[in-house]
């Protein structure tokens, strides 16, 4: 298999982690330089039609995209540990957590700095500041309930380590590299706290 | 089960159409006006965190979230028919589609009505008209990419009716209603096809 991945980007990084925390070695790594437009080139249109990026080439040449679905298949394919739900009622559970910090985290943090950030510009055109920082502001507020949730809870999902952490600490992490964003000084201190714990892990490492 | 809903809003249309294509009978309805609030009261935000619609309350009492997993759970307890792929291969490709309308056709229609429509301004504020223009813009390349798939296949996720279908019509709905948005006006005839197709399910009037 071949998974296309861009440096320092949240999205393929999700799967890295994911990888590392499963341990899967057979996963040859191909780069992609959004910021130099090979995205958007015919080679790499013809794997991911809409030139997002990860995309993984399976062994018999299809092309699978989108995150969480790259995670679906690695997950079938290596079973354990099991980071995506056992029994469609966990399942189901573990999905309603990654979503909730994928669009309420991530999705947030994510127009705050392609709307913000200079770096940025050359992907999202036209910037809308404003709007970016009113998602500054609101990103104050999903992580508010994401820290209540961590005072109740060890994980994300609730009992155990799951992709929603991994989502989550991607999510993070991409809002401390481009933006300084750290929840401590926000005053929001379980989730500082699961952040350092998640940190702490070799797979954090991963497409760091 | 409890499935709480609001009115004409694309997210619990696309569980109430899941649920009558799948024929399931005990799913009890209940509503939230949003244009009323409802779903920022002690009472509504105790089932679901972030007074996110829908929301599933199962037998044994614990309230499920967000769409998608709510579909989840309903798919592992009523598996015919199935919507959202036998094994773990078709699953990843069908969850893959589902993610591609999902966030770039409905979400950019979301972002272009709800920053757009003066009707959705209590939902949004502030808004802003800039950004929903240049998401309308943003959305006909989507919809000329879909366009585009529909010539070569007759469903979103290829060779049968799924999730992703459902997704991506509740979107077109959507767009339909409040911006009187027609693929075939801008000349997507193979979309406009497909969502003729679809609206003559008899699913496709729940939640309409």
């Amino acid at each position: 298999m071949k998974l296309w991945v861009s440096p320092r980007a949240p999205s393929p990084r999700r799967v890295l982690m994911f990888i590392a925390e499963k341990g899967i070695g057979d996963v040859e790594l191909a780069s992609v330089e959004i910021g130099r437009g090979e995205h958007r080139s015919a080679a790499y249109l013809a794997r991911s039609p809409l030139g997002k990026v990860p995309v993984l080439e399976l062994p018999d040449g299809r092309a699978l995209g989108e995150t969480r679905a790259i995670c679906s298949y690695l997950e079938g394919r290596h079973p354990e540990p099991n980071l995506m739900g056992i029994g469609f009622e966990e399942h189901a559970f573990i999905e309603a957590a990654d979503r909730r910090v994928e669009f309420y985290l991530l999705g947030t943090i994510a127009n705050w700095i392609r709307h913000g950030h200079p770096g940025l510009a050359p992907l999202e055109q036209p910037q809308f500041p404003d709007f970016s920082a009113a998602q500054g502001r609101k990103l104050r507020e999903v992580a508010g309930w994401l820290d209540g949730e961590l005072q109740r809870q060890d994980w994300v999902a609730g009992k155990r380590f799951t992709i929603a952490d991994i989502t989550a600490f991607c999510a993070l992490e991409f809002a401390r590299g481009l933006m300084k964003f750290r929840p401590a000084d926000e005053g929001f201190e379980a989730l500082q706290a699961w952040r350092d714990r998640i940190a702490a892990r070799p797979s954090a490492k991963a497409g760091a």
